[in-house]
C-alpha cells in the first residue's frame, strides 16, 4: 500500500481514552515530598494548588486507560486528529534509505501539542467551579494554548511569562491577550517571590522555574482559583498520550512500526506523550523501538542533571519531585528553544531514563538545530519550532547513519510546534549572531550542591 | 449521517486538474491592452515578463480543465488537501440555526492559500530554464509562499514587500529570508519607479501596486529573470480553483450543498478560487449559491471602483486590463489586511460581477471585521487573518439573519489564512486604538481623473 505524505485518522478514530504509563511500569517513581513535613504528599496536601480530578489523575497508578470525556473530545476534535507525516522530500534530501515520519503537532493556533492538556485542565477546573486560573509559560506556546482553552470554556487567566521570552516574542502576549488573557512578564513585583528575584537581580531574564513559583503563590493566595502546569507532572503526560497513540494507530494503518522514536525533552510533556503508547510494548516485554531525548546542551538536565529530588521551581515553594534535575536555582543561559530551558524533568520520564528504557540522550548545540530547523523548513515546508528541531537534528543524525549503513530504519520524531513566533531566533542563526552556552561542571556542582536534603 | 468537525478529502481524491472558468463563461473580459501600442497585448508582449506555460494558461479560455502536473500535486500534498470546517462552536455562540462552513488554506507554514499558486508558478519557471523570480508582497503571505516553492524547486527570488506591511511585520520577513529569499522595502532605491515615487513623497507606505512596478522593472531587466504574481491574473485564479474544487468534493461526501459562498476579496484570488467549482454550477444554468464578496471600506475596489481599463501597478508600466479599479494612482489608507490594499480587482471577478453573476458585495469597517475575527479565534480556536475576517465578518451577519428568520442555510466561506503575523492588528483592535479611514468621493473622482484613456 502506498504511504501518503500525511496519515490523518478519521474522528472516529480518535482515542476515547488517555493511556496512562503507570499502570504499566514495574517500579513507581517516588512520590511528591512536603518540604513542609519531610514527608509525602496526600492527596490533600495538593488539593489547594490542583484541582481534584488532576490530582486524582496525578496520584492514579492502576487504571491503564482513563476515558477522555466528550466535551474535551469536542474541544480535540477542532484540531485533532493531528497528521503523522511522511517526509518524504527530507528523505530525497538526506539520500537516506530510512523511513522518516513526524507525528506533527502544531497546526493549531497554539503552534503546539500543548494545547491537549489545556483543554483537560481547564474542563476539570470549569467543572469543579474554579473560575480563576494562574500558570507559567516559557516559550509561550503553554500560555497560548492555555488562553484558547479558557476563552472556549469561559474560565479567567493570568500567565506568568518568562520575561526573556516575552521580550523575544512580544507578538506571543498579543496572542494570548486576543484570547482575553492576562499576561505578566516574570520575575514581577505581583508576588512576594518574584519582588526576591528582582531585589537579588533587577535583570534577571527569568525562567520557567521563576515563573512557575509565582503563578504557584498567586493561585493559592487567590479565592476560587487554581494553577495548571503544562508539563513535568503526570497528569500532563497522561493527557499527552494522545500523542502517540493517535501516531501509533495511523502507522499501524499501514503496518509500520518505528524503530527510533525521538521527541525532545524540556519538562517531558512531548516526550512523555509521544513515546508511551510505544513505551507500553517495551514495558509489557513486546518488541519496541529505540526511544532517543533530544534536549539542549545548554540546559542539559538528563545528560548532566542528577537524579534526586528537588524543587520544581526556583522559589523553592512546591512540592519535591524526584527527577533529573541541574537544581532549582539553576538559571539556564538565553536559548532560543524557551519551553526547553527548564531545570529539571518529569519524574515519569526520569524515572524511565534511570531504568533504562529511554535508551539515550542527545544534549544538542543550538547552531546544529537550527541548520537542521533551516534544512527542514526549505524542503518539508513547515517553520519548526527550536523545541521541536532538537528532535529533528537528531532524527537527521539517525537518518545520516542509515545512508551510511545502508539500513532502512523507522524513524518517527514529535514535530511538537511551529517557529512562527521565533524569527528572531531564526533571524539570529541566519546573520550569524547565535552562539551558545554550555554550563561547566563548577557551576553545575554548585547548583547541586544547593539541593534540599530528604530523608 | 453525522457530519464530522473537519472534512478531508484523502490524498487520492484531491484534484488531479484546475478548473478553467472562462472556458464556461459565456463573455470573457476585455483583452490586456499593450499600453504603448494601445492595442490587445500578444502572447509575445507577455513573455518577456512571464514564463510561457504561465501565459498560455493566461489566455486559454477554451480548456475547462487543465492538468496538475505530478510535481505541483506532490508539493501540494505536503499540505493539502485542507480541510473543510463545520463551525459547529461559532454556531453554538450565535445561536444560529444556519450551517456554517469554511475552507482553512490556513494550515501551512505560508499562512494562506497563496502557496497553491506559488507552486505551480515556480515549478513552470523551473521547467523553462528560469533562475530568478522576483515579485512583491503586501501582507507577506504571498511572499512568504512564493519563498517556500522557491526553496523547494531551487530558484532565486526577490521579494518588494510594501514598506507599511514590512514594518507591521518585521517577523514575516525573517520568515521569507529564512527560506532563502532577498526581501527589499517598498518603495525602495534599486528601482527608477521606486526612486520616483521616494522623491515625490520620501515617507510613502507603499502600496501593492507600487511593489509590483519595482519588481516587474526589476525582472525585465535581469537577465534569465521573470515576474510572478500572487493575485489578479486569470493563471492565478486557474490554480486557486483547488480551494473550491476540494470544498465542493468534501460537502458532496456528505451530500451538502452550500446556499451562501462568501471570500475577501484584494486582488480576487482567493474569492475566485473559492467561488469558482460553484460558479461552475451558475454558469450552466444549475442551482447555485449567492455569492458575495467582502472588501474593506478604506480600499473599496468593487463596491465604488469603475469598471475601465486601467494599470495594474500604481508605475503604469504593467499592461491595461480591464477591471474594477479606484484608479492606479490611489493610495489605499494603511488598514491591518495588507492583502486586500489594491487599486484593483481581477479582471476575472470583475466581468463576473459586472456581469450580475457574484450577487453581492460588502465593504466593511476594520473594528467591526476585528470584532468578528476575535469573537471567532476564540469560539473556533483558530486566530484568522485580518483579510480572511472580511468573510467572517459577513458570514457572521448572514448567520444573524438565519437567526431572525429562523432560516437553516448551509453557509460556505473561505478561511483564506491565519494571523500570526498580525499581532500589531489585533493589539490596537483591543486596545482601542483602531481606527479605519473611508476615502471620499472627491478623493474618488479624482483619482478616476487620471485613469488612462483607451481606444
Amino acid at each position: 500500500m502506498d504511504i501518503p505524505y500525511k496519515i490523518y485518522l478519521t474522528e472516529e478514530e480518535m482515542p476515547k481514552a488517555w493511556y496512562n504509563i503507570k499502570a504499566d511500569m514495574k517500579e513507581q517513581h517516588e512520590p511528591f515530598i512536603n518540604p513542609a513535613t519531610g514527608k509525602p504528599c496526600t492527596k490533600e496536601d495538593l488539593l489547594p494548588v490542583f484541582c481534584e480530578e488532576l490530582v486524582d489523575q496525578e496520584l492514579n497508578t492502576t487504571d491503564r486507560f482513563i476515558e477522555i470525556p466528550e466535551e474535551i473530545r469536542n474541544f480535540y476534535r477542532m484540531y485533532r486528529p493531528s497528521p503523522v507525516v511522511r517526509a518524504y522530500c527530507l528523505e530525497k534530501a538526506l539520500g537516506t534509505p530510512a523511513k522518516i515520519f513526524y507525528k506533527y503537532e502544531g497546526s493549531n493556533t497554539s503552534g503546539s501539542h500543548k494545547l491537549n492538556s489545556a483543554a483537560a485542565q481547564v474542563y476539570y477546573a470549569k467543572k469543579q467551579g474554579i473560575t480563576k486560573l494562574t500558570t507559567e509559560t516559557g516559550a509561550g506556546q503553554w500560555g497560548t494554548a492555555l488562553s484558547m482553552a479558557c476563552a472556549y470554556f469561559g474560565v479567567d487567566l493570568t500567565v506568568y511569562m518568562v520575561k526573556s521570552s516575552s521580550q523575544q516574542k512580544p507578538y506571543r502576549k498579543a496572542v494570548m491577550e486576543t484570547y482575553g488573557a492576562k499576561v505578566i512578564p516574570s520575575p514581577s513585583d505581583t508576588t512576594e517571590v518574584g519582588r526576591k528575584i528582582l531585589a537579588e537581580d533587577p535583570d534577571s531574564p527569568g525562567s520557567l522555574g521563576c515563573a512557575i513559583s509565582e503563578a504557584v503563590e498567586t493561585a493559592v493566595k487567590t479565592e476560587n482559583c487554581r494553577y495548571v502546569l503544562g508539563s513535568v507532572l503526570d497528569h500532563v503526560l497522561l493527557h499527552q498520550s494522545v500523542i502517540g497513540l493517535e501516531a501509533k494507530t495511523a502507522l499501524e494503518k499501514y503496518g509500520i512500526y518505528p524503530d527510533i522514536v525521538i521527541g525532545c525533552a524540556g519538562g517531558g510533556s512531548n516526550l512523555g506523550g509521544l513515546m508511551a503508547a510505544f513505551m507500553a510494548d517495551k514495558l509489557q516485554g513486546k518488541k519496541a523501538p529505540k526511544f532517543i531525548a533530544a534536549e539542549p546542551l545548554s540546559c542539559p538536565s538528563l545528560s548532566r542533571g542528577k537524579y534526586a529530588y528537588d524543587f520544581g521551581d526556583t522559589g523553592r515553594i512546591t512540592p519535591l519531585l524526584k527527577m533529573y534535575t541541574l537544581g532549582s536555582g539553576f538559571m539556564p543561559a538565553p536559548n532560543y528553544a524557551g519551553g526547553l530551558r527548564y531545570h529539571g524533568m518529569s519524574p515519569i520520564v526520569s524515572k524511565l531514563y534511570h531504568d533504562g528504557y529511554i535508551d539515550e540522550v542527545r544534549a544538542e548545540e543550538q547552531r546544529r538545530v537550527f541548520e537542521a530547523a533551516t534544512l527542514f523548513a526549505r524542503v518539508e515546508g513547515t517553520l519548526p519550532a527550536p523545541e521541536s528541531s532538537h528532535a529533528i537534528r537528531v532524527a537527521i543524525d539517525e537518518a545520516l547513519k542509515c545512508k551510511e549503513t545502508g539500513e532502512e530504519k523507522v524513524i518517527l520524531f514529535g514535530l511538537s510546534g511551529t517557529g512562527f513566533f521565533d524569527m528572531s531566533a531564526y533571524a539570529s542563526y541566519l546573520d550569524g549572531t547565535m552562539t551558545d552556552y554550555v554550563p561547566t561542571d563548577e557551576e553545575l556542582a554548585a547548583s547541586f550542591a544547593k539541593l534540599p536534603q530528604v530523608g
